[in-house]
């Protein structure tokens, strides 16, 4: 048996999100199809971190087990040939038994962008959510401040998150303005559901002045999700992707310093 | 009459270009059916650049004559709530009657992004072109700074080019990479049809190792269409904007300092 690792690349604007399910389209499905083509058997994928409907991802890493044996290569172009355009594979890697695209993963990290400005999106629709009223960045970093380190996220998930604990590290989190853009980057070594969103959406709040600067740590301090703010809009959420540890040899991208 | 501009921003990934023609959709039938909305009348745009198809604009200006008196709000707002989610008008502004979107422009500035990697894109493939070989983007500059400065184009302009003079002058012209993006900014005082693409083509042709560094600046000398590189593709084109003389008085955009 062979375990080989790859990074996907999409663009979900037209994807149900990564998770299979009877309604198509889904990523899961549609990997599994293209790498199944290449394998010529069935295919199994385990990915990093799941995404949801609308949201994209520059290195989502799955793993799968198959007795077929393929070049690099070979499973790089053979897939990319089987996958629709929004969708493509970046690398694939023959790796250790002991790897596991889910449970290696010491942190992942996301990008969410906002266009701050009083007119709605044409160029950046896609990739970016609008935000109308004029956002103070720096109350916003403030505010998202009391979120860095270890804490029960309760008041983030959404009610239908699956996860056992509500416990996450953030060990980065970042807002920028630059122009009419706004950008967050996070990283931690694990989100809940709608976790980075319900951030968003809640700093947000302070950033329009709705909230003032202590809201973000009273609410993280009540684990109640009701308290925070509104899920933020799929559509400027990117998966930047997970990253391993060194001694597993993946692309740099995906790998730990 | 009133002359009023408009900054139009817009996806051009599905339409047929600016330029009207039979063939539909294009973004001034469209733009120009907003607008008549608004105006309660006919109306006729003039266009500062006109883009082929499926190149993006981060601001096209535009300028109409019209008896109707409406807020720049209005205007704004009136015109989004009938163009299509991959277009809108950024800001409409009252102007002198001296003012015209082509003639009173002093330069244009355009944007060329290509991501360069062994695999096809996915996230990127609406904005941006894919080179596979690895580009030497220090010889693409070295070999492109002949361009800069007041030259006769004739090379690097389309047979189907209207323009009378191929006399352009270049501003600035500038590879930049980041990781796996390497982009051009070019800037002057007006371009010939293809002109950008056509020297994007050609600096690829550098970039590849194909042609020598001083290859560009012999091609232009020829003046000669039949010695340049092949016309680079629309998708990674994005025209940022026209600027005017400050006295006009339009947004910082679009206004030189």
């Amino acid at each position: 048996m062979n375990r080989i690792a790859f990074g996907i690349e999409y663009d979900g604007t037209d994807f149900l999100g990564w998770q299979s399910q009877p309604q198509q389209p889904t990523l899961q499905d549609t990997v599994t199809a293209a790498l199944r083509f290449v394998a010529n058997e069935q295919v199994s994928l385990v990915c990093a971190g799941r995404t949801d409907t609308g949201v994209h991802a520059r290195c989502q890493v799955v793993h799968v087990d198959t007795v077929a044996e393929r070049t690099s290569r070979a499973w790089v172009l053979g897939a990319n040939s089987r996958l629709p355009p929004s969708v493509c594979v970046r690398w694939a890697q023959p790796v250790d038994d002991a790897f596991h695209a889910r449970f290696s993963a010491q942190s992942r990290a996301y990008r969410y962008r906002i266009i701050n400005r009083p007119v709605r999106l044409a160029l950046e629709a896609r990739f970016a959510t609008w935000e109308r009223l004029p956002l103070d960045v720096a109350a916003m970093q403030t505010a998202c401040a009391a979120l860095i380190g270890l804490h029960d996220f309760s008041s983030f998930r959404t009610s239908a998150c699956q996860a056992r604990s509500p416990v996450r590290r953030i060990s980065v989190l970042d807002w920028q303005r630059a122009g009419e853009e706004v950008t967050l980057r996070i990283e931690g070594n694990g989100f809940l559901h709608h976790m980075v969103r319900n951030i968003v959406g809640s700093a947000l709040k302070v950033g329009r002045g709705e909230s003032g600067i202590n809201w973000i740590a009273e609410v993280l301090a009540l684990a109640d999700r009701n308290r925070a703010g509104p899920t933020a809009p799929s559509e400027g959420l990117l998966f930047e992707g997970p990253r391993y540890p060194a001694e597993f040899g993946l692309p740099a991208e995906s790998t730990l310093p």
